[in-house]
């Protein structure tokens, strides 16, 4: 066993250089003072290249062959077949290129924060042409050495064993009822009375808040922390978790399930097995699978009606305000799942959010296949986006393509994830409900339960099986997206 | 210039590496939950050995060799001077030296946490006699390597140039006034009336004050931030300066004066040259040099008269209590130099701060000299205090040679840099009070000349010309304690 443990402490090194990384990312986009960028991206592409070559030493393709013919026991086996994945993902590309991209994403999502203000489309375009170049020249070098096409080959970093086909399949369909069922749901909600909290909502309560509901949900704050950042995300270590969130005064729901979002991410790295720590088959499944935890708080249980029972209380109670009727749980349901086709993708709802989703995706598609140039990419947004929202972008490029953050550092074949999420998150609340009586639990405020059954079913299981199989143990069956559209229908429509 | 141009870029990479340690080393202090330490820790040992593995790496001799024999300007030749004395540090230590000083150190300091609490000389002996030991050996191989005594050589790492022979005389000189002067400004200041603060301060209203005078100081926020740690330092690297605090609700003037003190230190890492950044030779010029900083912001300036005519409206305002009597600047400026011999160095005044270390160095440099044993310094101790400062420490080593942290790691040689370095500061402030109006300038709210002084004679000189150098283009001599002791004069008894 002698190469496999080799091997093991091999990526308990690079899982520590990951450590650094994670912290000093996380402190630039949240900590940081403006000044410190440069240096900060120099020293950040510099641990790239470290980690890059030591993922990459040209002793490993020795190592895994020998170790491959050890005698191992099963977990073993599965955890020496995730550090190959983990191995050949890496020594596909070549330094230099991976150099590139990093200060090519640094440059361009740093001048991004200015220009998306300044609707800036022609600097920005400029810059991301080089990122789009070069993730190009990444893309056809995992097709040549995966046999995928090259989109399907980026796809696979964050979804293993997602294609096009499948997400074509999927999203065709998805695009089949999806503009009909928005029609529904706002002819429904037409006749609805909805209260809009009015703010001021204070910061400092807002913040208050956050880490009560955190604590409710969980979170572990021996082992993690929340601060602010322009774009809200879930950073650090499994034992130093960092979320993030982006408070606004005149609106406390936005932060609020955003934190609850962000908690979701945060309980499944806390949640993963301390037995695993530091090698891939104790890290998270796939960015589809993480989605599917952080939408689960979001989607599946902080928006349903019996979880705001909770949640309105604490927040009339934060904000000193127990007599607004915007703040009731009846109220709060009916403003939290309010259906309106708009610009922004992270403050869309969960009905119109697959759209912005397939919008990206047969954009980035399509990109990185070579069909398209960047400079097709506002016509082709405002096209898409009339087509299924109903809204141009028109040279509105602040609230059109220059909206995101991920293409700034190229990377495509992400935004898929969020979709497949909610997908999994619905099949994940569906199969919980065989089993227990979700309403009931969380009335009596039990949510343990809940926690348990993800823990067990997905946070312990970590990259310890195939996603496929993670659903079958989980749910009984593969990705069906039949379960998210149920839930549409049951939450928007009755 | 081939392989000067190697080594430049090998120092480059080594600060990137030094940056991620000192961004993660801060969020360590400062931000990271408890829980996270463990792996943290880890993350951070890992990284030092690389750092290590890199600054010494075999091929770097024959680096320096053909560097040398190359056709370099004068400023390459400086710079050169300077990669080669760091990587000399570096490589004269075997690695099994090292790392049992890293273990005996951690164990040392560790222990020390609890036995200085319990007064246990007997217990923390032993684990100082290991580490006495290994700096005495370590002392051997830095002395036979550069021909200085074994303890010249340790004060080398910190105070390049510095000697005993030259200490000796500077610090014989003040024992030969310190003890009456100190008698003196006690005898003047039993007949002042000095009121004391009375809290509580609030922390956040400290918090906006201390930003405030940060911002009047000229600390660049655009490269720096300032925040809350147990022992507050400044860390960050010079495009991203950290500094650190703690508040206490009873006293605002210990964090206050403590922010002014590291802000000293933050603006001498701002204003190092952008043009040598990542080398050597773009570095603080020794911890000297880096004290006086911090001690004219915190001595010479701060607690000037004129400058507490600034201070005091800012803290009253801050505080709301424009009627405190407490809060004048007289008061202040009474306050704020109130000279009482005590135990503790580090809670210790202007004037009498100078015997705490001169005590400490005596002991030091016998015990690295082998001059003395561990078994000696109470009672060197108890003897020095109470021929310096009138104090016993009999029987109290908690209060005694068991209050510092230095030499629980064998930092032995770091002492003289904090008395160093107050002379240095008021040999600056004489030179520069040759130039201008100090008084008048502050008066006036134009601190630039001052900082434009400090800026153009130290901060931008780095470790372009040596400690000697520096004092003569910037005061037009050496080190003369003189300007010290007549700063002491003229504050304290007239």
């Amino acid at each position: 066993m002698n190469f496999y443990k080799k091997l093991a402490q091999h990526h308990r090194k690079l899982s520590k250089l990951s450590h650094l990384n994670a912290i000093c990312s996380w402190d630039q986009a949240s900590m940081m003072p403006e000044g410190g960028n440069e240096a900060r991206s120099e020293a950040l592409a510099e641990l790239a290249v470290m980690q890059h070559e030591l993922a990459t030493a040209p002793h490993l393709k020795e190592w895994f062959e020998k170790a491959e013919a050890e005698q191992l026991d099963n977990e073993q086996r599965v955890s020496l077949k995730e550090m190959k994945r983990e191995w050949q993902m890496n020594t596909l590309l070549p330094a230099e290129l991976v150099e590139s991209q990093s200060l090519a994403g640094s440059k361009c999502e740093h001048a991004w924060r200015s220009q998306r203000h300044e609707n800036d489309w022609h600097s920005f375009s400029k810059n991301l042409k080089e990122v789009v170049e070069l993730s190009r020249h990444e893309a056809q070098i995992r097709a040549e050495a995966t046999g995928l096409s090259r989109y399907d080959a980026l796809l696979d970093i964050y979804e293993p064993g997602m294609t096009t086909k499948q997400l074509d399949r999927i999203f065709n369909d998805v695009k089949s009822w999806l503009p009909s069922l928005i029609r529904q749901v706002q002819e429904k909600q037409a006749t609805e009375d909805v209260i809009t909290p009015v703010g001021p909502f204070p910061i400092e309560q807002q913040k208050s808040l956050s880490l009560e509901v955190m604590s409710k949900l969980g979170f572990d704050f021996n082992h993690g922390r929340l601060d602010v950042s322009i774009h809200p995300f879930c950073g650090g270590v499994s034992t130093d978790v960092r979320i993030t969130t982006r408070y606004d005064e005149a609106d406390f729901t936005s932060a609020l399930l955003g934190v609850i979002h962000e908690t979701g991410h945060a309980r499944y790295e806390q949640g993963l097995p301390a037995k695993w720590r530091g090698l891939p088959a104790g890290e998270a499944r796939s960015m589809g699978i993480h989605e599917s935890q952080s939408l689960f708080f979001e989607m599946q249980l902080s928006r349903s009606k019996a979880f705001l029972d909770i949640l309105a209380p604490l927040a009339s109670d934060a904000f000193s305000r127990r007599d607004d009727a915007a703040l009731t749980s009846e109220n709060l349901a009916l403003f939290n799942t309010r259906v309106t086709p708009d610009y922004i993708r992270v403050d869309a709802d969960e009905v119109t959010y697959p759209a912005h989703i397939i919008l990206r995706y047969e954009i980035e598609r399509d990109l990185v296949e070579g069909h398209i140039e960047v400079e097709d990419i506002p016509e082709l947004w405002d096209k898409k986006m009339t087509e299924y929202l109903g809204l141009t972008t028109r040279c509105n490029h602040t609230d059109g393509c220059m909206q995101d953050i991920h293409w700034t550092d190229g990377s495509f074949g992400y935004f898929p994830s969020y979709t497949i999420g909610a997908m999994y998150a619905a099949q994940f609340m569906a199969a919980m409900r065989r089993e227990m009586n979700i309403e009931n639990l969380i009335h009596a405020r039990n949510l343990s339960p809940i926690f348990n059954w993800l823990d067990r079913h997905i946070w312990k299981k970590a990259s310890t099986v195939s996603t496929d199989q993670l659903l079958i143990e989980a749910t009984g069956e593969k990705l069906n997206p039949e379960y998210f559209k149920q839930h549409l229908i049951d939450r928007y429509l009755k």
